[in-house]
Protein backbone atom coordinates (compact mmCIF):
# COMPACT_ATOMS: atom_id res chain seq x y z
CA UNK A 1 0.00 0.00 0.00
CA UNK A 2 1.60 3.26 -0.63
CA UNK A 3 2.23 5.75 1.91
CA UNK A 4 -0.57 8.42 2.56
CA UNK A 5 -0.99 11.98 0.85
CA UNK A 6 -1.27 15.08 3.21
CA UNK A 7 -4.38 17.33 3.18
CA UNK A 8 -4.31 20.68 3.37
CA UNK A 9 -7.72 22.03 4.79
CA UNK A 10 -6.98 25.60 3.35
CA UNK A 11 -6.88 24.35 0.29
CA UNK A 12 -9.65 21.82 0.16
CA UNK A 13 -12.31 24.66 2.20
CA UNK A 14 -11.15 26.74 -1.22
CA UNK A 15 -12.81 23.93 -3.64
CA UNK A 16 -16.30 24.54 -2.39
CA UNK A 17 -18.46 27.46 -1.69
CA UNK A 18 -21.92 25.50 -0.79
CA UNK A 19 -23.27 25.65 2.81
CA UNK A 20 -24.92 23.09 4.79
CA UNK A 21 -23.37 20.23 2.47
CA UNK A 22 -20.32 18.08 4.35
CA UNK A 23 -17.86 16.91 2.20
CA UNK A 24 -15.45 13.23 3.05
CA UNK A 25 -12.28 14.19 3.40
CA UNK A 26 -11.27 11.09 4.80
CA UNK A 27 -12.27 8.11 6.62
CA UNK A 28 -10.40 5.71 9.30
CA UNK A 29 -12.35 3.26 11.80
CA UNK A 30 -14.86 3.51 9.93
CA UNK A 31 -15.53 7.36 10.31
CA UNK A 32 -15.22 10.02 8.43
CA UNK A 33 -13.60 13.59 8.50
CA UNK A 34 -15.77 16.20 6.82
CA UNK A 35 -15.46 19.83 5.89
CA UNK A 36 -18.33 21.88 5.44
CA UNK A 37 -19.30 25.49 5.44
CA UNK A 38 -22.34 26.81 7.61
CA UNK A 39 -23.78 30.33 7.11
CA UNK A 40 -27.40 31.18 8.49
CA UNK A 41 -29.41 28.78 10.89
CA UNK A 42 -29.79 24.72 10.67
CA UNK A 43 -32.25 23.03 11.63
CA UNK A 44 -33.04 21.47 15.03
CA UNK A 45 -31.78 17.91 14.49
CA UNK A 46 -30.29 14.77 17.20
CA UNK A 47 -28.50 11.85 15.76
CA UNK A 48 -29.74 8.45 17.30
CA UNK A 49 -26.41 6.59 17.54
CA UNK A 50 -23.87 9.11 16.57
CA UNK A 51 -21.42 11.66 18.34
CA UNK A 52 -20.73 14.24 16.67
CA UNK A 53 -17.50 16.64 16.76
CA UNK A 54 -17.32 20.08 15.07
CA UNK A 55 -13.55 21.33 15.19
CA UNK A 56 -13.67 25.49 14.28
CA UNK A 57 -11.21 25.92 11.15
CA UNK A 58 -12.26 29.46 10.38
CA UNK A 59 -14.33 32.08 11.62
CA UNK A 60 -17.30 31.24 14.73
CA UNK A 61 -20.75 30.44 14.89
CA UNK A 62 -22.82 29.47 18.00
CA UNK A 63 -23.72 26.05 18.75
CA UNK A 64 -27.60 25.65 19.96
CA UNK A 65 -28.84 23.36 22.72
CA UNK A 66 -32.46 22.98 24.12
CA UNK A 67 -30.59 24.44 27.56
CA UNK A 68 -28.05 26.81 26.16
CA UNK A 69 -25.99 28.33 23.40
CA UNK A 70 -22.25 27.73 22.98
CA UNK A 71 -20.31 29.50 20.57
CA UNK A 72 -17.46 28.03 19.31
CA UNK A 73 -14.29 30.02 18.35
CA UNK A 74 -11.77 29.12 15.69
CA UNK A 75 -9.13 26.94 17.09
CA UNK A 76 -12.14 25.15 19.34
CA UNK A 77 -14.65 22.09 19.20
CA UNK A 78 -17.06 20.30 20.93
CA UNK A 79 -18.81 17.32 21.07
CA UNK A 80 -22.24 16.76 20.86
CA UNK A 81 -23.59 13.45 22.13
CA UNK A 82 -25.59 11.07 20.26
CA UNK A 83 -29.79 11.79 20.94
CA UNK A 84 -28.98 15.42 21.79
CA UNK A 85 -30.80 17.85 19.78
CA UNK A 86 -28.71 20.76 18.60
CA UNK A 87 -28.92 23.60 16.09
CA UNK A 88 -25.72 25.39 14.51
CA UNK A 89 -26.08 29.25 13.99
CA UNK A 90 -23.42 31.26 11.79
CA UNK A 91 -24.07 34.48 11.47
CA UNK A 92 -21.33 34.80 8.97
CA UNK A 93 -19.12 32.04 7.04
CA UNK A 94 -17.23 29.43 9.17
CA UNK A 95 -15.37 26.72 7.64
CA UNK A 96 -15.70 23.17 10.28
CA UNK A 97 -14.15 19.78 10.46
CA UNK A 98 -16.19 17.15 11.62
CA UNK A 99 -15.38 14.04 13.10
CA UNK A 100 -18.46 11.41 12.82
CA UNK A 101 -19.34 7.89 11.80
CA UNK A 102 -19.62 6.88 8.23
CA UNK A 103 -22.94 7.17 7.21
CA UNK A 104 -24.28 10.03 9.34
CA UNK A 105 -26.65 11.78 7.80
CA UNK A 106 -26.12 15.99 8.76
CA UNK A 107 -30.05 16.52 9.51
CA UNK A 108 -30.10 13.15 12.05
CA UNK A 109 -33.75 12.07 12.56
CA UNK A 110 -34.91 15.46 11.55
CA UNK A 111 -34.73 14.91 7.82
CA UNK A 112 -35.77 17.99 5.62
CA UNK A 113 -34.74 20.17 2.70
CA UNK A 114 -31.04 20.77 4.12
CA UNK A 115 -30.53 17.24 4.08
CA UNK A 116 -27.29 15.39 2.63
CA UNK A 117 -27.46 11.44 2.36
CA UNK A 118 -25.24 11.18 0.30
CA UNK A 119 -21.74 13.12 0.80
CA UNK A 120 -19.69 14.40 -2.11
CA UNK A 121 -15.90 13.34 -1.63
CA UNK A 122 -13.32 15.76 -1.95
CA UNK B 1 -27.31 15.22 30.15
CA UNK B 2 -25.77 18.88 29.82
CA UNK B 3 -24.81 20.11 26.79
CA UNK B 4 -20.92 19.64 26.13
CA UNK B 5 -18.48 22.56 27.02
CA UNK B 6 -16.12 24.06 24.13
CA UNK B 7 -12.68 22.72 23.99
CA UNK B 8 -9.97 25.32 22.95
CA UNK B 9 -6.99 24.01 21.74
CA UNK B 10 -4.60 26.51 22.54
CA UNK B 11 -5.42 26.50 25.91
CA UNK B 12 -5.05 22.90 26.17
CA UNK B 13 -1.64 22.90 24.59
CA UNK B 14 -0.86 25.27 27.06
CA UNK B 15 -1.41 22.85 29.53
CA UNK B 16 1.46 20.42 29.37
CA UNK B 17 4.66 20.49 27.62
CA UNK B 18 5.86 17.07 27.69
CA UNK B 19 6.64 15.50 24.78
CA UNK B 20 5.22 12.07 23.07
CA UNK B 21 2.83 12.05 25.50
CA UNK B 22 -0.51 11.97 24.36
CA UNK B 23 -3.58 13.90 25.99
CA UNK B 24 -6.88 12.47 25.88
CA UNK B 25 -9.07 15.62 25.24
CA UNK B 26 -12.06 14.15 23.88
CA UNK B 27 -13.91 10.90 23.59
CA UNK B 28 -17.14 9.68 20.83
CA UNK B 29 -17.99 6.56 18.90
CA UNK B 30 -15.06 4.85 20.97
CA UNK B 31 -12.86 6.90 19.24
CA UNK B 32 -10.39 9.34 20.74
CA UNK B 33 -9.06 13.28 20.40
CA UNK B 34 -5.62 13.32 21.85
CA UNK B 35 -3.30 16.07 22.03
CA UNK B 36 0.17 15.72 21.86
CA UNK B 37 3.17 17.62 21.56
CA UNK B 38 6.29 16.08 19.43
CA UNK B 39 9.93 16.91 19.48
CA UNK B 40 12.72 15.07 17.90
CA UNK B 41 12.51 11.28 16.45
CA UNK B 42 9.77 9.43 17.31
CA UNK B 43 10.46 5.35 16.82
CA UNK B 44 9.14 2.77 13.90
CA UNK B 45 6.10 1.28 14.93
CA UNK B 46 2.76 0.66 13.29
CA UNK B 47 -0.38 -0.20 15.07
CA UNK B 48 -1.72 -3.80 14.09
CA UNK B 49 -6.25 -2.79 13.95
CA UNK B 50 -6.12 1.25 14.19
CA UNK B 51 -5.92 3.77 11.50
CA UNK B 52 -4.44 7.34 12.89
CA UNK B 53 -5.22 10.58 11.68
CA UNK B 54 -2.30 13.24 12.65
CA UNK B 55 -3.82 17.20 12.25
CA UNK B 56 -0.90 20.10 12.86
CA UNK B 57 -2.06 22.62 15.01
CA UNK B 58 1.04 24.72 15.25
CA UNK B 59 4.26 24.26 13.83
CA UNK B 60 5.70 20.98 11.30
CA UNK B 61 6.87 17.97 11.10
CA UNK B 62 7.67 14.89 8.58
CA UNK B 63 6.31 11.71 8.84
CA UNK B 64 8.63 8.49 7.78
CA UNK B 65 7.23 5.86 5.88
CA UNK B 66 9.31 2.85 4.63
CA UNK B 67 8.92 4.07 0.76
CA UNK B 68 9.02 8.22 1.09
CA UNK B 69 8.67 10.99 3.69
CA UNK B 70 5.55 13.18 3.98
CA UNK B 71 6.05 16.55 5.67
CA UNK B 72 3.27 18.11 7.35
CA UNK B 73 2.50 21.51 7.71
CA UNK B 74 -0.05 23.87 10.13
CA UNK B 75 -3.14 22.74 8.90
CA UNK B 76 -2.82 19.56 7.20
CA UNK B 77 -3.61 16.23 8.04
CA UNK B 78 -2.70 12.97 7.06
CA UNK B 79 -4.57 9.37 7.93
CA UNK B 80 -2.05 6.53 8.59
CA UNK B 81 -3.74 3.10 7.79
CA UNK B 82 -3.30 0.39 10.34
CA UNK B 83 -0.46 -1.94 9.61
CA UNK B 84 1.73 0.89 7.82
CA UNK B 85 5.09 1.78 9.27
CA UNK B 86 5.37 5.19 10.00
CA UNK B 87 7.93 7.44 12.80
CA UNK B 88 7.19 11.28 13.03
CA UNK B 89 10.17 13.03 13.43
CA UNK B 90 10.15 16.95 14.13
CA UNK B 91 12.86 19.44 14.08
CA UNK B 92 11.02 22.15 16.16
CA UNK B 93 8.13 21.35 18.43
CA UNK B 94 4.95 21.12 16.66
CA UNK B 95 1.31 20.35 18.53
CA UNK B 96 -0.82 17.58 16.95
CA UNK B 97 -4.23 16.57 17.03
CA UNK B 98 -4.84 12.61 17.00
CA UNK B 99 -7.91 10.73 16.31
CA UNK B 100 -7.78 7.35 16.38
CA UNK B 101 -9.62 4.66 18.46
CA UNK B 102 -9.76 4.52 22.44
CA UNK B 103 -6.88 2.68 23.52
CA UNK B 104 -4.63 3.11 20.64
CA UNK B 105 -0.77 2.92 22.20
CA UNK B 106 1.59 5.52 20.74
CA UNK B 107 4.24 3.54 19.94
CA UNK B 108 1.94 -0.01 18.37
CA UNK B 109 3.16 -2.62 18.42
CA UNK B 110 6.97 -1.61 18.63
CA UNK B 111 6.85 -0.78 22.63
CA UNK B 112 10.16 0.98 24.56
CA UNK B 113 10.64 3.72 26.35
CA UNK B 114 8.58 6.18 24.83
CA UNK B 115 5.26 4.37 25.46
CA UNK B 116 2.17 5.27 27.09
CA UNK B 117 -0.11 2.94 27.52
CA UNK B 118 -2.86 4.68 29.67
CA UNK B 119 -2.86 8.92 28.53
CA UNK B 120 -4.01 11.14 30.99
CA UNK B 121 -7.23 13.29 30.30
CA UNK B 122 -6.73 17.10 29.97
Amino acid sequence: MAAPEAVNLKEKFGQFSEYWAPRIAGELNGQHVKLVKFQGEFVWHSHVAEDEMFLVVEGRFRMDFRDREQWLETGEFIIVPRGMEHRPVAPEEVSVLLFEPAGTVNTGTAGGALTVADPQRI
